[in-house]
Formats: C-alpha cells, structure tokens, sequence
C-alpha cells in the first residue's frame, strides 16, 4: 500500500474529548472519528487493525469447531419479551418501532436468535454438540459512552453459542472456549487474567472474565497476594470473619440518636466503631421489599443482589417508595421487618452480635440487637462489595484489587435461555429436553483499545506486529530525490513480494512530518531511505518497541526489516 | 469442510411463504433463514456465497483506487435533517430515539457522515480525488418486506462516495466506478443491463442502474427493440407525439356528464377515445399544490414528479386536501387553477388541442379547452409512465418493458451533499468551493438472490463457481463402507492441497438424500465415490450446470473435477 493514495489522517494534538490514552492515540493516529457519542467510524488503519484481530479470533474459532453464521442487527422484539431480557435491560437496550408499530430492538448480544434457529434445525441429541459464532456490532446505549472504544454504544464482538444434551457435555464445550480464548488473548500478545465473574443481563451460572490489565480499566478484579485467587470485583467472594462467640445476648434497648442518620454519624454519637452497627439497605425487586444487612463498614454490590434474585429486576429504594412502604431513611431496622420483606444478610453478618442498628423511628436506634431473638434473617448470601485487604476465600491471604478491561466473558447458561423460549431436542430415551446452553463473546473494537492501552508510549501507538495495521514502513525521507525514491520502489517491492504487509510512506511531506506519523501509528519497523544514506549505500532501521536504531546496505535492507519484525514483540 | 461439522440444513419442502424461486431455494437450501420480515440470519452456505461475492467486489474497489473504511449503522439524526433526508425518507427511514432522547436513525446509505468526515480530514484540492467505500448493513423500512433477500430491511451493501475537485474530476470518478461494476457483475456471471435512471432519495442528476434479468424481478427497465435505447422504467423518456395543428381551436363549452368522474366514464359519455381529455393530477408539494396534466390515456410517473421538485416532498392530493383547497375530486380542469398552483405538463401534452377536461364543479366537464387561451401550463416536463409500445427517443423504434433486479446504482450528486453540509475544500486559487461528489451502492446480497434467479432448475440452485459456498463437493455414497470412506477421503484431501474450495459429505445419511441435497444447495462439480465405484476403481462426476455425468478413475478423480470445474460456468 502506498500512503499516497491511502487515507490515514493523523492529529497533530490531543484532541480535548480524549480522557484514556488508547481513545486519544487512536483519534491521532487516525484509526477512529466520532460520529455520535459512543459511535465510531473505523477508519482504514483502524480497519486493517480490527481485521487482524477478527482473523485471529476466526481461525481460533474454526479450529476449536465453532462454524460462523451471521445473525441480524435489527431482531423482533417476541423472544425478548419471552426471556424477560426485553425488561431485564431496560434504558441500556436500543428501542425503535417498525412503520406497523412492531416493537423491534438492536441486538446487544443474540441468544434469543441463535437457540430458535437451533430448536428448528437441529431437533435430534444426534445433531448435538454444536457451536456456532458469528462478528457483528452490537448495540448497548449506554447511559455515559466514554474513553472511545472502550465503552462504545456500537461495538465489534465475536458471539459464539454453544448447545449440548447435558450439563457434562456444556461443561466440555465451555472449557474447548476457555482453551480457545487462551489461545486468542495470546495471539493478540494482550497481558491479561481470567477471572471468575457476575454473569449480568446474560444470565446463568458459571462464567469468566478475560480481563486486559490496563490502568485506565474501569472492570476490576481482585487478586490474592499469594497468587492463588483471581476473581471479579463484583464476584469475588471475601474470606468472612469467624463468628466470635460474645456470650450472653445484651438486652434490646432503644436509643435516641438525633439527627444520627448515617452509620459515621451513629459510630460517632454512641462511640463505638462501624462495623458494630448493622446497615439495613432496602431494595424493591419486581414489587416486593428486600432489605439487605451488611456490617456498617461495608457496602453491598448490587451485582451480587442482582445474581441472587436473578431474573427480578431490583432497584434501591427511592424517596417514594420510603414513604409508601413506611419505613424511615437512615433509621431501618430489621427488627419489626415484617414477613412481606425478604431479609437477606451477608455472611460477614454472622460475624457479630449485639448489633447497633435503626429503631425504624426518626432519631433513634437500637443496641444489643441479636437474631433470632428481634429480627429474622430469611437467607445468608455472598452480598457485600469486596474492598482492598479483605481476606482470600482460598487461603486467608489479603485481596488486592487490581483494574482491567474486559475483552472476553464465557458463560456456563444451562437452560436460561432453552426454558423459556421451549427450545427442545429429542433425547436418545425420546423425551424432549431443553438445550444445555453456553455464550461466549470477545470485543473485537475492545481488543483494539486494550491493545492500544498496554502498547503505547510518548510518540504514539506500538501495537504488537500481530495487531497493526501495516507491519513495516518503508519511508522516503528525501520524496525530491529520485534515487532516493528508486530505492525506496525497491525495498518496498522485494518486501511485497516476501509476502510483509508492508506500506511506503511515498508522500510529498516532509522527512520529520513521516517519522512523527510512523511512530504516532506505531509501524513496528521502519526502514528510513534518505539521500545521504543512498550515497553511502545504508539505509536507517527501527524497531519502534524499542526504539533501537540499526543500518543496513541498501540491499541487504529488506531482509534486515524482516530479520527485525520477527524480533518485534 | 467436513458436511458432519458443518451447519447446513436444508429444507424438503416448499416454504409456504416463498413467492420467487430466489427465495424459495436460499430457504430450502439453507442460505438463510427469517427472523422478522424483511430481516434474515444468513446460515454458513449463504455466508459462504456472500464473502465471496464481498471478495470480488472488494478486489475491483481496490483495483480502481478506492480506500475502504467503515461507518456506523446508527447515525445521529441532525446532519440528516440539515439534508433534508430525514423528512424526505419519511417512514421508510428506521428512527430511534437514545436514552438521553436524541433523535437517531439506522442508516439505509452513507452520504451525510463520509462527507463530514472528508470535510474534517481532507480540506485541500491537494487531498481530492479520493473515493471511500465500505461493506455493511443498511436499513430500509420498506412497507412490505418481501421476495427474501430482494427486498429486505436489513440488507448487505457496498457503498463508495467520491469526492472531486470539479464536475470533471467527478465524471472520471464515475467513469471509474461504471468499469468496475461492470467488471464485478461480469466476474458475478450475471446476465445485466446499464440503464439510465432516477436519482430517488438519493438525489443528484445523472445516474445508472445495474439490472439483473430476472422474470420476478419489480425493477422495469425499458429498451429499444433496434437496441440502441435502455432506461429504467421511471426515467425512461418516450418521443412525445407531434404537434399537430388542428386549425381553429373550438370554443370552450361546459358539459353535463353525470356520474363522470373518471376519464373511461366521461370517455364513454362523449364518445371521444381516451387521449383526447386532459387528466389533471393534483399533488401536494411541501404545503403547495402542483397540477400535473397528461392525456386521459396515460398515467403520471410519481418517481419523475419527486425528481422534478426534489428535494421537496411529494404526495398525491388525499380527501382533505380536495376539501379543504376547494377542488371537486373527479371533475378538476387546469383552467381556472390560480397563481398559488404550478401547473406541470408531460411533453405529450403539446400535441394535443381541444381538450376535454374538467369543469371544477360535480358532473360537469369543458370541451375544447386550449392552452394558453384557457389555461396556463408553466412547465413542460417529462412526467408520463412509460408503456410497452411507446416510440424510442433516440430512433423512434418500438420500446418493450423488461423486468429486473436491481443490483448497483451509481449517482453523480455533484453538490448535494456538501452544499447544503458546508463540506468544502480550499482550491488551488485559495476560494473554498464543495466537493464534486459521487455515490455508488451495490447489494451484496441481492446480488445473492438475483444470482438464484438466474441459476436454478427444478432441483434446486445452480450458482455460478465463484458464487457458489463451495466449489466441488465429494460424497460418500455408501458411508459404512470403510473403503469407500477411504477414497472419499483421500480425493477430499487432494482437492484440498489444491487449493479447490471443498466439502465432504461424510454424513450418516443415505446416498439419495445426499444427492438431493448437492443438487439443491448447487455445487459446481459433485464426485460420488460408491461401493460399486470403488470395486471397479472408479468415481462418478457431475457438472451441476449441465447435468452431465462422467466417470474417472480413483486415482484421476481429483484432476478430472478440476478440470470439469475450470469448465463450469
């Protein structure tokens, strides 16, 4: 490719919408334009970029058995109703009506498509197992799109499902993905962990997190320092604190507390500290009251809320529903919490006793409140959101969390998705049982931008020569100089035809305006021909991961560039 | 490909809902499958035929100098509005409004946001020419989905956009791209004609069709029977009559005709032939009425009315607007139309006199009516639906209406994108002047089905070699015979390492139903080793586009479906 008659403009400066390095580097190096909040238009080195990755995932895709089909971006809206996802998503799903009214809606993943073709074609256990995957954008309007690619509202994702007879031969289709996205992260040169996580509007059970590490990375994961627990912030599991014994209950007595209407306020009136006071939060899920109890020190993860009443949508308490249900803000109790609300506690809860907690009237609140004796708690849950040097639940050592981006998520789904929508095949005994299910998505733009955080420095982008868009430059630093611009026709021809994807930098710019664009794209070898060098016989190489400076005679230059790619990282 | 790894069922049975061949076929032969009306999965055989095709007209693009890129599907509504086309789509346009409710559309082409972004990127004549293109799915809310992939809502396209410095640049630009559609259509095997068109919502001035042949096809084109005129239907302009002099006009006289509100009836009443009264058509042009007269004999072509006023709207007179402007529904005459009206003439219309018309009261029509004594016609214009019979413009021979698919259409819009967006470019003289511009669509997966309506026979499709999914398929006839098996696979291997797009049928199914499946998905070349075969050492060839049958022995198996496959069409 000559970039003479290419199009790969660049900035100059940061554009000022730019907050990540990945969404700056890749706006200057002309990989991306917006076109709409979270909305991007890939430009042609973008597009080289994605194309690798896309070949990357599909050739990892194919040998693992997966077979690719291509499902439609605009889908009914039925099926979604049917699986309750249509509710289940609310604000985050992209809505339109057809001319006839129909309710239709943009794919943000494609569960509902894939299993009714499944149930129509494929209706023996003899058809089974299968995987099949397709590369689509998808669609998730949410609600503040930021950092470029990151968290885009239109996003590149390779989607594969998978349907088996039963749980074991899920379980063998789930681990074949897991190998699978090993195998792709690598290709990709990412550094990156997997993790156990929360499974979300996608539903089900078992599900993990491929996790890019990146400063700027707004999942985080939680990591033990003796190395032998990794897991999702919003799914990690802290080890709880042992129940201690304290004897004899004190008796329940009502204090007044004025104006004491959050636990710094109570722990500093009464004097003790916060993790002696019981925090009751309260949520409403599909109608009904959950109250959640947590330690005063601790937050709950509405994620892990969310899983244990998976599929009710649940959302805090608001001002209306305090004053409709009749409880008081800041001062809720679990005490007189009566059998409508569902009481659901942390296991870190049974770690105490003697429980500062609210009296359910303004300005006042309890002591020594103990269960069973004065309140119920209905179930003990994973509920509380873990924090740093929170204790691993492997071996007690202390919890770090640490920042990524998720570029891959698999998912266990059993029959999450087959109940519902009476997706059957016919066992080998003759009955009908619903599909064992598994997704499996990896952000084919996310990659890119993940990439683009890991790899870059100063000067500009330097993603792996597995990822960028051109592996080597061959720039004519004197354009007026024609033996200048024979030599560089002539590397750039013996590099075409070993087969490099290689592009000649043939512009009429000047010499420094070509070095700062091959850096800022990020080549990772370049080869300079410039006229003293043609005179002497050399040409100038880079290595841009490096920056390490080489020569070589003018005719041993392409075999040098390709000696050198095959160093790049 | 191994057909036992492989997604691809096909369908025993007629699809009740499939009207056309194409459709009936890519059904039944497992290309597709329909998710709502107008939107399909496309299935691994279908994604086969589509990348193939994607791959040949990516070559020519890239062949002709153009860049590829890639825009997104959801688009922000205001650069449409600033165009006009967001009103002018009206409801075929899919809109949506995100959570923050800012107006969003799903784009059904690409003008409003590559010019923006060429704008932005490439403000200099140094910069121009440049012609951007991508691949992606494009949006239609079309009233009535139907036909499959010929008229879909969500449909696969490419689309170029060039961008010149002045109206020459832009004809070289469309010069170009004309020969490169004709090479991908020629290398698509498909039967086509060129013809002249109309702009539509795209808008512009000229333009070309590529129109497949195809019987079921709803795109009429016009030729000459002497060969020398084709035109798309709604822009093809017949020689309009001459004038004739008929003397002295008549005087203008009213006449009862009750219950005469159609031109048959009045024709019939009188006892004068149809081309002797002058229809008078009312439409409604952004809030202005429009006449538009033609004889009694002819209808009007809407397609070249919205050409004439574009960009403004327009839409025939309904019931309020013929009460509430005060016109008699049956019984309207252009004299007497006052100054607010535009009265618009077909070029026909001047070789008549002494028309009939209507009286603009209830069952009253004039006789001898003449312009400009008693009327006014402010614009002769080609506006008449073209008919089977009408005389040729360019020689006066016989013009016949054919049927087709469109599959490319190509438009020189000259300013009227970056007029009314502000896009331009700083000139050699340093004035700011807009782009010159082109647009240039092609359906991919039209040209998918257009290529099933051309290829196929009553045992299914026939496409040609490059479109078909794969090139030759080996069939095991008798697949529990292990020797069979063995050959099977080892022919299977050999085409492989020749690079022949292959697939096995190594199902456990019976040979017949093998055969039957071969014929109806259409691979070009089949080879089906039996037992019987394999005793006496040799295999079974068939060239699917003929039917011809041949024999080859084991070992030449491989060679003679080559060559058998260098001869198909």
């Amino acid at each position: 490719m000559r970039l003479s008659a290419f199009f790969a403009p660049t900035l100059r400066e940061d554009p000022a919408e730019a907050e990540v390095p990945s969404h700056r580097l890749l706006l200057r190096a002309g990989f991306v334009r917006p076109v709409a909040a979270g909305v991007y238009t890939t430009l042609p080195l973008g597009l080289r970029s994605m194309r690798k990755i896309e070949r990357i995932v599909r050739e990892e895709m194919e040998a693992s058995g997966a077979i690719e089909l291509r499902m439609p971006i605009l889908l009914p809206a039925d099926p979604w109703k049917a699986t309750g996802r249509y509710e289940l998503y609310g604000e985050t799903l992209f809505r339109l009506t057809d001319r006839h009214e129909r309710d239709m809606l943009l794919g943000p993943t494609q569960e509902e498509v894939v299993t009714e073709i499944v149930a129509a074609e494929l209706p023996s256990y003899r058809d089974l197992p299968i995987n099949l995957y397709q590369v689509e954008w998808k669609y998730r309007d949410e609600f503040r799109p930021r950092f470029g690619l990151l968290r885009g509202r239109e996003f590149l994702m390779k989607d594969a499902y998978t349907f088996d007879r039963d749980e074991e031969g899920m379980r063998r289709s789930y681990d074949a993905m897991l190998r699978a996205y090993h195998r792709i992260f690598d290709r990709c040169a990412l550094s990156y962990v997997v993790v156990e996580a929360e499974p979300g509007q996608i539903g089900g059970d078992v599900n993990h997190e491929f996790m890019a590490r990146a400063e700027v990375g707004e999942d985080l994961f939680v990591e033990c320092a003796n190395g032998d627990y990794l897991a999702d912030r919003k799914a990690a599991t802290p080890m709880p604190p042992e129940h201690v014994d304290v004897g004899e209950p004190h008796p329940l007595e009502r204090v007044h507390t004025p104006n004491a209407a959050t636990i710094n306020a109570v722990s500093a009136l009464l004097g003790l500290p916060a993790e002696r006071m019981l925090k009751t939060m309260l949520y409403d899920a599909g109608g009904r009251t959950v109250a959640v109890l947590v330690p005063g020190d601790r937050e709950v993860e509405e994620a892990k809320l969310e899983r244990v009443l998976f599929p009710t949508p649940v959302r805090p308490f608001d001002e209306d529903d305090f004053r409709v249900r009749g409880f008081v803000r800041g001062y809720v109790g679990p005490q007189g919490l009566d059998g409508e609300a569902t009481v659901l506690a942390d296991h870190s809860v049974r770690g105490g006793a003697d429980w500062v907690t609210g009296a359910n009237e303004a300005d006042h609140h309890v002591t020594g409140a103990n269960t069973p004796r004065d309140f119920r708690i209905d179930r003990y849950e994973d509920l509380v959101a873990l924090r740093d040097g929170d204790r691993c639940p492997v071996d007690g050592g202390q919890l770090r969390i640490g920042r990524s981006i998720v570029v891959g998520h698999i998912y266990q789904l059993g029959t999450r998705y087959s109940g519902p929508l009476g997706a059957t095949f016919v066992d080998e005994d003759g009955t009908n049982r619903p599909y064992q299910m598994g997704s499996h998505g990896i952000g084919i733009s996310r990659i890119l931008a993940a990439a683009a955080e890991q790899f870059h420095d100063d000067q500009g982008l330097r993603l792996p020569k597995a990822l960028a868009p051109f592996e080597v430059v061959v720039i004519s630093a004197n354009a007026d100089d024609d033996r200048v611009a024979a030599e560089t026709e002539r590397i750039y021809g013996e590099l075409s035809s070993r087969g490099v994807d290689v592009v000649v930098d043939d512009r009429g710019e000047r010499a420094g305006v070509k070095f700062a664009d091959a850096d800022l794209v990020g080549y990772p070898v370049h080869i300079v021909v410039g006229s003293r060098g043609v005179a002497a016989g050399t040409a100038d190489l880079k290595l841009r991961a490096s920056g390490d400076r080489s020569q070589a005679s003018l005719t041993d230059a392409a075999e040098a560039a390709v000696a050198l790619l095959s160093s790049a990282p």
